[in-house]
């Protein structure tokens, strides 16, 4: 291998290991308040690091919530310029007593490194840190390209700060592209890219009836009951196959390329191991006639995810509520507007909205689809170097999730993601027991290193 | 008015009004542990006049709950065997501040007795003693039927001690009929009785899918939603009309006769007033051809009270649930038995879920209708008694909802009830400035010792 970056890398991955698990002890759990100090704590423990691997113009950023990390090194003329993003928060370790070692002492067992935070996100945030780290020292102090990074601690509490700070920085985050490490291998020694993500629109349906809690004895048969209503109004919304019936819903659904299609039937994936061991279920549900990497990737759906109100408490009370409301979500795929879906889906609403009864609905979020031309040079450069470290060709792959982060850098900066990822499916991401195979850490490392390598030549 | 007890009442009345409101200051609220004194004193004021007027076998009879009182005069050779019902514990007064008078200070306004359980049901069960007390003074120390008395303390709360209690006593409790006070004139001046309840059955529906919560947005297209699964089974139990879906729900309704409809359709009922004041909704919903009186009283319906599951707070969690409930449960009319119904609607439910989803049907309750005969020889001589009190002739009414001990009455001990009450419409039970017209309390009183003595003649 001629990449003396990569060199650099393999001699010290020992000690990148130790400095991850410092990282790992801090217990940056940024979902309660008693961990505020510990994730102000992880904060600097990275600003520190950027600082002596040759960043410049570290800053940590105080706002509202959790600190957000700027730093850049723009001193490569010419070339093009990437905005590294990661996360070093974590999600609480509870439950705790199902651990087999402490959530917050990194262990190694097997190959792997068990801590929260492991692959989500530290170790695919210290990877980002280590490449940088090992492009100074095999490019003589200096780096093949321009890289910003922006750092954030609250992505696992969906906190706004980095939003709000990409609306208002506009200039000082331009950018390329945008590397973003937090996704996984879709199997083991498998390189990866994510090059899609569904879109959400996430609404709650407030259904009023009767002015006052009544008696389902005394006013059941007279009394409009807001609890039907919503039950009448959703059971139209899709049909039992699973097709949404929102008039003009599918209408501007753009399809993944016959190419895309014929990739994804060729990745090792096991539909019956999938519904045992992942969903757990008898049967899966979804469009006749689509894959289930296809429903769940690239087909916008409707769900329902509670309904507040009435009685929910242990036995009886017969009671018809005075309101009641539904949280129903629409996952949105490539060109469709969520702006547009919204309208077709409040007027529909309406129309079905049975007599006697008043509906509003509340709009919790919205955002649109991404995907990733897998023709940009970004894209084509990341498969190079991942071919070189994996000996394999690159897959890619889509998820149906949204990561509101690469929306805004697609929506607010106008610059394409590279969602590149070490983890494993079987990672235990927001579990006990998280881990990160450490050749993947590794691996992520150099995969970094010759990226930006071939981008700068 | 030749009845001597009558006499008795109307000299005393001023005296009986007093004891009433002693009883009254007793905050006898059954739902608070920390008036569970209140509750038993309550319970000791009310035997020892019990014991004072000269009915024998006076008992406190401690339990689980809060105590049950008997009492009886069963010397009446030859005469029918009445069970007088009522009960001495209340609801709580909250909120306290709506209150013109303190609620456990009775306090007289506009010929009104303004306290909680003034109506609801200390002065119900007062009346029924004072007739007692009226009878023996003007009979000479006897009563003109035998009587029995079973009081309870646990009515406001739902308690089983009366129902656990009458099912182990059936012999001590055997009479001809029962005498409940606890409901209400439909008019002002309108002497009225209650003559049919509808029944229950009340269920929770649980359906279960994928093994786990899941993110909508990796599985949503792929794993069952048990919502959806609910919301699809619901919406096909009960059409948009209000028409029940059960196949066989309908087969063995007893329709009211073309009397008792005759009868209902003379009732000072006015829908638009009830539509504004009492359930305040755009419109009435319910099946069509009904009136709402009879959709309400002799129509069986199903209602949902709550879908406990899921996501539930404030703002937005993209979540499909491994498990969701819905509280479902239907009022029954005369002649649709309970187990049958029930049997119906599960083979049904079973019948509609979806694939993927595996339902399980937990029953909080079940009651049958009741229907008292008019024809009866109690029911007779209470409107007997009604009209000479009153100078009207007695309004037949059902209601909607279930009265437990009725059905109690009715299927464990065999007897029919005259449910025979004297509250207004407007005498806010259970809210803020309860009342009780006083001369509907003297009313009452008068109303019962000329029933028993009709009886007993």
């Amino acid at each position: 291998m001629a990449s003396p970056a990569v060199a650099y890398a393999r001699e010290n991955q020992q000690r990148f290991l130790n400095e991850l698990k410092d990282l790992l002890r801090i217990p940056s759990v940024s979902t309660t308040p008693e961990h505020k100090s510990d994730v102000q704590r992880a904060a600097e423990f990275v600003a520190n690091d950027l600082r002596r691997i040759g960043m410049e113009n570290v800053e940590i950023i105080h706002g509202k919530g959790h600190p957000l990390i700027y730093a850049d090194w723009l001193h490569a003329a010419g070339k093009p310029t990437v905005l590294c993003y990661a996360h070093y928060d974590v999600q609480p370790p509870d439950p705790l007593d199902e651990w087999v070692s402490a959530p917050f002492e990194p262990t190694e067992r097997n190959n792997n490194l068990y801590a929260r935070g492991a692959v989500d996100d530290k170790g695919q945030l210290w990877l980002e840190l280590k490449a940088i780290e090992s492009l100074f020292k095999g490019h003589g102090g200096t780096l093949p390209i321009n890289v910003k990074f922006i750092l954030e601690g609250e992505e696992e509490v969906g906190g706004e700060s980095i939003a709000d700070y990409i609306r208002k920085q506009k200039a000082k985050l331009k950018a390329d592209f945008a590397l973003v490490c937090d996704t996984e291998l879709f199997a083991p020694d498998l390189p990866t890219l994510c090059v899609g993500l569904r879109g959400l629109v996430y609404t709650e349906i407030e259904a009023v009836g009767p002015k006052t809690d009544l008696h389902s004895g005394m006013y059941g048969g007279a009394a409009p009951n807001p609890f039907f209503a919503l039950i009448e109004i959703i059971s139209k919304l899709k049909d039992a196959k699973g097709k949404v019936l929102i008039p003009g819903f599918y209408s501007k659904v753009k399809a993944p390329t016959a190419a895309e299609l014929k990739a994804w039937k060729r990745l090792p994936f096991k539909e019956e191991h999938y519904r045992k061991t992942e969903v757990g279920s008898k049967v899966l549900t979804g469009e006749p006639g689509y894959s289930v990497l296809y429903r769940t990737w690239a087909r916008p759906t409707l769900e329902v995810h509670g309904m507040p109100g009435g009685f929910t408490g242990e036995g009886a009370k017969t009671v018809i509520p005075a309101r009641a409301k539904a949280k129903v979500s629409m996952r949105l795929v490539p060109n469709q507007n969520p702006d547009d879906i919204l309208k077709r889906y409040k007027a529909f609403v309406k129309k079905l909205t049975p007599k006697g009864i008043e509906t509003n609905i509340k709009v919790w979020s919205t955002g649109r689809a991404c995907v990733v031309d897998t023709n940009n040079k970004y894209v084509k450069a990341a498969t190079e170097a991942l071919h070189e470290v994996f000996k394999k060709d690159t897959v890619f792959i889509r998820s149906g999730g949204s990561i509101p982060i690469v929306t805004d850098f697609q929506d607010v900066l106008r610059i394409p993601s590279v969602m590149m990822g070490f983890g494993l499916p079987d990672d235990n991401l927001h579990a006990p027991n998280e881990k990160f195979h450490i050749p993947n850490f590794y691996r992520g490392i150099e995969s970094i290193c010759l990226f930006f390598e071939t981008l700068g030549r």
